[in-house]
């Protein structure tokens, strides 16, 4: 029984100022010079903001990896065969990807789920089927995926956080494996930034020149075809998007409906991210954007929802796996502030209030 | 019986070459595209050539907080008073301290030494006391210290880390606390980078803008006093640093030494890598730079050394908190080189070669 998006986008209400304030006071009132922890500060304010709770715990981690393919493949955008899909999301069950040993290492939970992987999976215990369809169609022939599907999508993903929520979450993640997804990325973030297509598509995962220049040319087709309609996010998705990114929308509406945090991961994430933050713009309050990717449009992504990524090391792997590492520091940031004693508490002398 | 510091800096060897060129490998053939994982990526292999291990396993991990105080406080160069340092030293013994609490968040041990703080302490079970004087001299009036202390500083802080090597100790971090010591690790960068003083003095605490003027004049009179020779470090520490910033160049050394990597956190431990690596060049191989500080001589220091920060997030605390967050990512990157399976070992099919 999962929630229509427009109930989800309804229940989004902004961040609690209470306890942001009671929280920012405490902050303040820790034995360290004012501001000392900069951006760990400000991010224990934020979770105070989403949970409602002055002093916020993170215990229950998970990282909800959705994967899809995409038609556009057929036309050449990517070094990789869209098997391969399929077979990362194998990785994913059998705990040997990436963002399996990332998620180990901070003690969270994977939730692989298949939005539309083509082939499909034999049952699993740890996969979650929400299968739209075998792969969304080549947008540069006409629209990816039908409006409903693209609602359809959302609301699976909204299904599959409150399902996470129902077993205990403190936080989210959101993650992604789809060959050809940073194409669609990119077409969705040159519709609603309206940057040129040249400004935001990048070389995914590892195009030389002539390939990027074609990428390109691609994209520039799919939105010449397809004319999706900035103002409606739905549009967009559907004409240019992805069953795995339709997906994370829900992941982000869902979470930011329940005051559950969520750790926008890279560039496919980010469209996700967009696309959200279109239909409800408070919605980019319950985000927290994980790491600048080395896909050039990243950065437009984030200017364009005001966010800054706590981390650079300069990936680009998709999974969720920046929006790991950056989750172990947001849970580090919450027990600063409720495991660190204040000047009171330690009896420790204060600055001097003249000197100041 | 600690080496002495010209022993450890003649044990300091290159980093293995092929333990890196292994890793590389592995790195190449994981389920990822290549270099995907970014900096992760070349952390694991700059800890492979470290340990000299192509597939380095992290687990005993150590952050070691030297305190000490600094007689040019009493030139008014801090908003915090001088007792300070000795009631941080107690939150530290007492685990309530920034440092302690993102030490447990990363399963890193805090070992706390009193390098020379004023008035000394009870005995505590995991207090170390190397102390070699209570606080430094005022350095605009003379040397911070004998040339002799200097060198007796930086055995003391070889003796440490050797000490926690034989208990078991896979990487380790620099932490450090002291009132005043942004004023003696601003006149080292100075004396040693050779940038005027005001480009590399910053707020501390949280000085105002006049409070800093008066400080980059102590910092530059203290240099004309004094006339530190650039070229010998022992003379730049003995006249204008600190015991824990020599107790901290011994660590760096001691770990090198030993080929333990070693995280450099924030602008006072900055300072004693400045200091390591004119005393050894070899040395900055070892070492990671944890954060870039909001100090603004920090970012001088790691320029001086080629060495690019893990994270950037806005922190001044010191106490090692900056480096005890990247500690967890270098040890999520040796995870990523171990754990996450290649191509072969997943049999996925690999990229095509033709595309390539």
């Amino acid at each position: 029984m999962a929630k229509s998006y427009q109930e989800a986008i309804q229940s989004i209400k902004p961040l609690d100022e209470t306890a942001m304030q009671a929280a920012r006071q405490r902050q303040d009132e820790l034995t360290k010079p004012v501001g000392a922890l900069g951006r760990m500060e400000e991010l224990s304010i934020q979770i105070a903001g989403i949970t409602g709770n002055p002093r916020p715990k993170i215990k229950e981690k998970a990282i909800i990896v959705m994967a899809a393919d995409h038609g556009v493949v057929a036309s050449g955008v990517s070094l990789y065969p869209q098997e391969v899909t399929a077979q990362m999301m194998h990785g994913f069950l059998a705990g040997t990807a990436g963002i399996n040993v990332l998620s180990r290492h901070i003690g969270a939970r994977v939730v692989a789920v298949d939005m539309g992987v083509i082939g499909g999976f034999e049952p699993h215990p740890n996969l979650i089927c929400k299968m739209i369809d075998f792969g969304t169609k080549d947008m540069t022939q006409g629209p990816a995926m039908t409006q409903q599907q693209a609602i359809d999508a959302i609301e699976s993903g909204i299904d599959v956080v409150e399902a996470e929520i129902s077993k205990g979450l403190d936080i989210v993640g959101t993650g992604d494996m789809g060959i050809g997804n940073t194409t669609a990325s990119a077409a969705i973030c040159a519709a609603i930034t309206g940057k040129p297509v040249a400004q935001v598509t990048g070389r995914g995962t590892g195009l030389g020149d002539e390939q990027l220049a074609d990428k390109v040319k691609m994209i520039e087709k799919a939105l010449e075809v397809n004319k999706p309609d900035l103002k409606d996010a739905i549009d967009v998705l559907a004409k240019v998007g992805g069953f795995e990114i339709g997906g994370l929308v829900g992941v982000i509406l869902g979470a930011a409906a329940n005051r559950i945090p969520v750790i926008i991961d890279g560039f496919i994430s980010g469209a996700a991210a967009l696309i959200a933050a279109t239909l409800c713009p408070q919605a980019t309050a319950y985000m927290i954007a994980g790491h600048q990717s080395v896909e050039i449009g990243h950065r437009a992504m984030y200017d364009h929802m005001k966010l800054e990524p706590v981390l650079n090391l300069n990936m680009r792997l998709g999974e969720g796996t920046g929006g790991a590492l950056a989750m172990s520091i947001v849970e580090a940031s919450c027990k600063i502030l409720d495991e660190m004693f204040t000047f009171a508490e330690a009896e420790v002398a204060g600055a001097d209030k003249e000197v100041k």
